[in-house]
């Protein structure tokens, strides 16, 4: 740190005001540096942050935040929103616990207005701000910035749908940056691509709707006439595009890490527009880092790569080397796709942008004609699985717990009423850590649980992965494998023997033991072995959440107490279940608090409920 | 019936190919009598039916069905063509318990390709038809029968992101009647009413795309050179749109009345086409039924209108009189919904296409600027809802228990994190009868269970129903209220108090009893009563089914035998919940199956379940 840097100054966004435009540029240098060292030793998103500090410190330049509101999309890429509206102090305790958190947060600051974490419905949520002002005659410009990945995803085309219709005065700061988590993928991907105007047909547009301002008040007749001629101007310009029919009026493309000109843009807009506006605004993934600009997928979303931490990723002249010490779930969840699609050529892979994260890279190599990326739309997703498998395909589904949610519907119509074999590969589920309350894996279990005909399985090591797979891909009906984020031990079994998967075998028993029980979901073996050889408790394992056949039932009635260990929320959970079919047993149920759950480490949070 | 009836001969879509052109128009008046005579007799989706006899005569005409596909979106119109695959003789029975489902079952018919109810997936399930012939090197002609209501839902516009992104060989027939249900919003809804093109156009894209089939195997430079040709000629034409810009040839608009003119057009398609095409048809709904025509809102879903149902519907000289014989849940939301307004301007509404249905329809008369019609999408109703209730509104999102399941993403982010003050009317819980599988509303009580901070409620009787939704108003926090369909009971608590709502007001007694008890949730109280008073029993009402307070659960501890009723499914249920926390207690759940129930009616449905 140095005392000259322009950062040290800025504690709110009207300190920022007091700059000169010039002095904007060296400070967004020093914004990234500050991003860059904090994520090196917290982990977090750190290639969108780089590409959006450009744009956020035109916004907030030009704009009143409190006044004005920003409202970011997904919010993984808030962070120099959060730098300038007064947690410079606290930002380098983003994402550790009882620190900031790594998206936007309500009860963080004035200046959050959602929680996010999930993508595509910050126009939805504009709407409503910007509708509320309507009635209640308020002012302020309010402001989406959404990725050209996230304006995919079907809630917010239905946003897109009805701001048009409405008329709503907002600006939706389309951030083209061609990717989402990985390249981006879609015909909308495309479309926004190939956009272009001429500075002619912009200047038309503007004459257009600065004349349609002044004319309120004036006869049915001239509007009619005005709207004839917008339809015109767009024909004659030849630049129809589907924001422009969705009833927007499209600006740009513009470079987003020009902020003179950002700013020029931002004036005119916030001194005129008052209808639905888009602006297309171009950014770099990764800008002003060259590893993140080179590899922008890899620095999406990463764990901290200073070496203090003890991190499996390290940064070496520029580039990176990962030497994941541990074998994940996911690796394992990959290395099985790859081997069964090679015995079965009916599997096929999807993700929702999820390529990497879930492990189907090396399938995706392997197979690329069975391989697809549907980009940030859980629900297609889903609906295309049901397609394929009534064609008598294996389509797996691989996707986290927390985004499952999106597609309750599309599993409930489409996969389980027609008892289509699709085969959901449930990562991420339970505590996921540092993403917080938005990402946490621990509704998955009572959702999967309420859709009748779904099976569910829940693997504790690398053998019990592979047996659930095995499984899941001979039933010909749906099923989904819930495994958690991190280290999947080899074998937790202690000695008890890995039968093949089946309603009969899904209580397994790891230690005998009299009176008392645990009874363990997932990979909580160690914990419970461990309190069972001081007590001598039975310790089993529960491989198989749905159907849970009366002899388990039964098996578990000769004890006196039984201990629960679930790490979803009770309501819904397997354990509510059982518990509330022993009616002799004492039972107590370690689960996920029906709360929602900060973020922080895994194994802390886990500790904090009693794992 | 006369011996001349064309319809006679007609048992397969082979015996259809059999007749010349001109007989299919005498034949789609028999279909219609056909149609309107049953749903006379059963109720049933009579309007948007009316609507596309001709088209879907025509596709048969043209078409394979078996070979080729047919993929209707919602399913509810596909009377036609169960009436022209086989199931004529069986038409009579639609939708009466053990008869034809109103919907498409593929367990029906080898013609039913998919298991359809709920809008806006039929796009991505035959994305992944195509797609699975696609790697089997499977022929045949795969076409969507898809609503201007439905394609605004966000499952339906990421679908045909992907459709035209992956240049799929689908045929997606947009059957634009300017309706879902009640009349269409969205500026989608407005781009389509304004989508036209030339015979010039039509002809020079026919042309090219004949070319761009033939070219196959030419170097890509050319391939390249035709592409820039497409979007030359898109901007010649000036008739680039949302379709276009998705990557899909357009077609139309043409009459779906006018049998030739589609036969000749399916004839082309099916010669040239292998590339994503979106034929635009216009269809009036309701035709040939002047009723219908004149009123498709009403005749969208109709219950039976012959006398001699005692149903409350007659058509008197072409005209509906309605006498609705009782008062219904929905009926009291409407008055409750304009009393609230008219107290709190906070209040607003919020429908997804079911103005009618929910009984919002006086509130959006009365309050039009605070009522907002979103189309189909649930998704965005609730984000919206969200960003409302953010501003200091208390929007109220009025939805079916099962269109519920497509926004839960959006409830537990957008409306439980943030604590947002956003009441769910949730209407047609419980089983709902004849709509079937899709439309049971057995999941609300364990999907809202499952989202922390939810307040459900479960009113009884009209007057618990003002009790709950004051409750609901005045908690500044998320809440459902949850009611069946059909008639609701001015006091159902047989002498006991009506207190305000609280959670330590939970739980009422109506009647004392020692020993045993039953424990009822909803419009249940006069069955647990008719046995309570024969065996001694005490009676509960469990009004708030979330939170569920210690206190209530020591109250029914004293108890050695409880039985509850609730009708959700038992897998996350309150009832679930309950017997879970009452270890001393033998208990037995009334719930509904961990199954998929189909149609019949709501009573027979019921007393089935042992309710």
């Amino acid at each position: 740190m140095s005392d000259s840097r322009l950062l040290d100054n800025i504690d709110s966004p009207d300190d920022l005001k007091r700059l000169s435009e010039k002095q904007l540029i060296p400070l967004s240098a020093e914004i990234r540096d500050m991003i860059i060292e904090t994520v090196s030793n917290n982990g977090g998103h750190l290639a969108g942050n780089l590409g959006v500090v450009d744009l956020t410190l035109a916004l907030h330049y030009v704009f009143d935040a409190g006044y004005d509101r920003f409202i970011f999309d997904v919010g993984h890429q808030s962070y120099t929103h959060k730098i300038l509206t007064g947690r410079k102090g606290e930002f380098p305790t983003i994402r550790l616990a009882g620190g900031l958190s790594g998206f936007t947060r309500r009860d963080e600051s004035e200046f959050d207005l959602t929680d996010s974490g999930h993508a595509s419905t910050s126009i939805s949520l504009a709407a409503g701000f910007v509708q509320a002002d309507k009635l209640s005659g308020k002012d302020g410009h309010t402001i989406v910035i959404v990725g050209d990945g996230s304006i995919s995803g079907g809630v917010a085309l239905e946003g897109l749908n009805f701001v048009g219709s409405q008329d709503l005065p907002l600006l939706v700061i389309l951030n083209d940056n061609e990717m989402s988590i990985s390249k981006n993928v879609g015909a909308l991907s495309n479309h926004i691509a190939g956009l272009t105007t001429t500075r002619f047909y912009q200047w038309l547009t503007d004459k257009y709707y600065q004349a349609m301002n002044r004319k309120r008040g004036i006869i049915k007749a001239l509007f009619w006439f005005a709207k004839k001629f917008e339809k015109g101007l767009r024909i004659f310009g030849g630049y129809e595009n589907i924001f422009t029919n969705l009833g927007f009026q499209y600006i740009g493309p513009i470079d987003g890490h020009d902020i003179p000109q950002l700013i020029k843009i931002f004036r005119k807009i916030r001194q005129n527009v008052r209808r639905p506006v888009l602006l297309h605004v171009k950014t770099i993934k990764g800008k002003g880092f060259s590893p993140a600009e080179n590899n922008p997928t890899f620095f999406h979303g990463v764990s901290p790569w200073s070496d203090k931490s003890g991190s499996p990723t390290k940064i070496i002249d520029g580039k990176i080397e990962c030497h994941n010490a541990e074998t994940t779930f996911t690796d394992v969840f990959a290395d099985i796709m790859c081997r069964q699609a090679e015995k079965d050529s009916r599997i096929t892979a999807i993700t929702a942008a999820m390529c990497d994260g879930t492990g189907l890279k090396p399938f995706s190599e392997k197979y690329p004609d069975r391989f697809f990326d549907v980009g940030i739309a859980e629900e297609h997703a889903v609906s295309f699985a049901a397609g394929m498998a009534y064609s008598g395909l294996r389509p797996v589904f691989a996707v986290y717990s927390t985004f499952l949610a999106r597609a309750v519907d599309e599993m409930i119509q489409d996969v389980c009423i027609s008892k289509a074999p699709v085969v959901f590969a449930v990562d991420r589920s339970g505590i996921v850590g540092q993403d917080g309350e938005t990402h946490q894996g621990q509704f998955d279990i009572a959702l999967l649980r309420t859709m009748p005909g779904m099976t569910v399985l829940a693997p504790a090591d690398e053998i019990e992965m592979r047996l659930a797979f095995d499984y899941a891909f001979a039933l010909n009906a749906p099923a989904a494998v819930r495994y958690p984020k991190g280290h999947c031990p080899a074998d937790s079994f202690a000695g008890a023997e890995h039968t093949p998967f089946s309603p009969e075998n899904a209580l397994v028993r790891i230690k005998p033991g009299s009176r008392s029980a645990y009874v363990v979901i997932g990979p909580f073996v160690d914990t419970a072995l461990r309190s069972a050889r001081q007590n001598g408790a039975a310790v089993y394992i529960l491989r198989m959440l749905k159907p849970i056949d009366d002899t388990i039932v039964r098996m578990l009635s000769e004890y006196e107490h039984i201990t629960f260990i679930e790490d979803g929320c009770y309501n819904g959970s397997a354990s509510e279940y059982l518990a509330s079919s022993l009616p002799n047993v004492k039972t107590e149920c370690i689960c996920l608090p029906d709360r929602f759950i900060e973020h922080g480490t895994r194994d802390d949070i886990l500790k904090g409920f009693g794992f």
